[in-house]
């Protein structure tokens, strides 16, 4: 089966925005065996939703509309799919008392145009909305000698996303049987797009059974998407199963997740697990590091925090870098990322510590020291290991590239 | 005029990527008069590709295609627009020359799969591409009796840009000529979307001669964009800035910025301006605060460091806040938030200090102190300001309410 996506809104005709709940849908609907072939974006005009809609259904089996369900005149998508199938809307007269009701409980009379998002298509299934007042409908028709299916949702993604899980995907499966997708995502770190997916090929091109995508993460991380269906979700998962386990061979331990887990997490389940804490000083990632680790729940546990220190004299004063040190080899220097890791883990009494300086850019750079160098250090108080990169890219890419770099020197050190 | 977007790659149907040119396309066709009407995405399919053409050409005046121009056996987009129009493929010599001779630069023999994109729809011209090899196309039709305009783009985005605003721009103006468009951004802090929409509206409703689009940005954060068309750059102009105005009336010192820039570029212009230096101590943002002040380049002038005091001993240790105090309200209150700032300041020897301190969730909360509970205090060496906030959402949610409540109380102190 193949399907049609059509987002409406004549918002997502503008510059600012763009519509993103076809991403989710598109997943949804592959892990069903469903295909999309086709997505459109359609603004808030009767003429060019009936022409999209009548578009849609000569060329696809299953045609989903999000947005364009709410209670204003610029809501228009009930009509729209009622007049392309020349049928006629029915109000839900219980829906609409329903509806009523919620208004009067908090106190507010139902303004009558509310009473709209109750118009249900002849022949279609009413699904109710737990997040929000639209319902979704979903119905089967016969188009011009052929059997489609058109499931009408509302746009916000919240709504939407419960609405179809909840209520789109067993109706379709049903319609749809026998076919099960399994998919899985494995990340590299610190290895660049174009090398690992050289590497990864050498793997995936001899198993015609899995579709495998190899996608840019954030700087410093690859992401190897693999898809195969089955017959069962066991067939299917085992397929996907089988190659990962390949690739896992191919990339030894520059494979940082075979789950889809960010770097962020598989750090801190390692510092977690070792029972480990750690604490960084950072200059030119200017706090990234520290955001980085600590957008997990529960990092409290192990990251105990640390410095910023853009101005020299806060190397000193938070990280006890030696001034001195600083005079002799400059503040990006190999020296100084090994101060500061030491300070660092001193000043914390933490088990690790990271020490990370650079040159982001676009200013600052010299012949000796251009933009994008920076120097990484790790000490664990017995030994500290300092390495020296050349980043390439824009300000925030070298600092995304740099905070990388640090947290895959964690990772490893602890594996 | 109006348009039609047409993205081709099949990579653009699943789950993990998305068409994004059609977002610059968008501004750059509205800036010359031109309105996008539908978006569609469509994979390499050659019966698709064909379907999707002549449905465009069926309800716009202008098509634009962007990718499927390579040299690859599913770059088809030529082709399919030639099929459709009944038109045939002219095969540039002078470019395959051109392109033979750019492999044998580098020492390689083009594959002759490469001359496929030197084959020219008969009628257009050839729109030579600087950062890549494939060309764009340009032709003025006749199609079932009506002018249509049909570009074709290359897909990098990069090749895409330059060859558009070089080589169509100006083709395009002559075709829709006298109309002009001007647009501005304007951004207001910490106010509600709804809010800030309901404000805006009661200035924005009386004025029919300009478009206004309200957008949530980063939390905290309202963008209000203005869009105006005149028979002269100046007139247009003058209409959206005569809005502006209005809407700086209205919402006054709310709004930050008047001409798009981001709260970090406001917040360090202001420091600079007022010679002043800035330090942080923040907790539950955890590096957020820092990392944003730090993404502008330049900001080591006015932006000194600061500490991550995630651990309760680091918040003593880096920003010299009394244990005691700590034991007497608890780390999450007003009194260890004006600690931070004060303490981080004095460390620092910064003109300004602030403190972060909140709980983040999803864990960690009480009936007392629940999750999105959030103290910010800012210390200027005389006094200390301390805000209690209570955010909505996720982890990250929170933790970007609170950095951007720092940046604007820092920005209202400088103003």
């Amino acid at each position: 089966m193949n399907a049609e996506i059509i987002a409406i809104g004549s918002e997502l005709l503008t510059p600012y925005r763009q519509d993103t709940n076809s991403l989710f849908l598109t997943d949804k609907l592959n892990q069903i065996g469903i295909e999309v072939r086709f997505k459109t974006v359609v603004g808030d005009r009767m003429p060019d939703l009936v022409a999209a809609t009548a578009t849609a259904l000569s060329r696809v089996d299953l045609v989903l509309f999000m947005g364009g369900l709410g209670p204003t005149e610029d809501d228009l998508t009930r009509e729209a799919v009622a007049k392309t199938l020349g049928r006629q809307l029915n109000r839900d007269s219980e829906f609409v008392e329903w509806l009523r009701a919620r208004f009067a409980e908090r106190g507010w009379q139902m303004p009558e145009n509310n009473a709209r998002q109750g118009d249900i298509i002849d022949g279609a299934e009413m699904l109710p909305n737990k997040r929000g007042s639209a319902p979704g409908q979903f119905l089967q028709v016969d188009y011009r000698g052929k059997m489609k299916v058109i499931i009408l949702l509302p746009g916000p993604p919240v709504e939407l996303t419960s609405l179809f899980e909840e209520q789109c995907v067993e109706r379709l499966r049903r319609i749809v049987p026998g076919l099960y997708i399994a998919t899985r995502e494995l990340k590299i770190a610190m290895i660049g797009e174009s090398m690992a997916d050289k590497r990864a090929a050498s793997v995936y091109k001899k198993r015609t059974d899995v579709e495998t995508t190899i996608l840019a993460g954030t700087p410093g991380e690859v992401q190897i998407h693999l898809r195969a269906r089955g017959d069962s979700a066991e067939a299917a998962q085992q397929r996907v199963d089988s190659l990962a386990s390949a690739l896992e061979d191919e990339f030894q331990d520059a494979m940082f997740s075979a789950q889809g887990e960010s770097l962020e997490q598989i750090v801190g389940y390692y510092l977690e697990m070792r029972g480990a804490t750690l604490a960084v000083a950072e200059s030119c990632t200017g706090g990234m590091l520290a955001e980085r680790i600590t957008t997990i729940p529960g990092s409290s546990r192990y990251f105990l925090g640390g410095a910023v220190v853009y101005h020299n004299g806060l190397k000193a004063e938070l990280a006890d870098v030696p001034p001195l040190l600083i005079d002799e080899h400059g503040a990006v220097s190999g020296e100084v990322a090994t101060a500061l890791a030491e300070g660092i883990r001193r000043r914390c009494k933490s088990t690790l510590g990271v020490g990370v300086t650079g040159i982001a850019g676009p200013g600052g750079g010299s012949e000796e020291k251009p933009v994008g160098l920076v120097f990484i250090a790790l000490a664990d108080g017995n030994r500290t290991d300092v390495v020296e990169r050349k980043f390439f890219g824009d300000r925030q890419r070298i600092r995304q590239w740099a905070s990388q770099q640090a947290l895959d020197m964690v990772r490893r050190k602890l594996m």
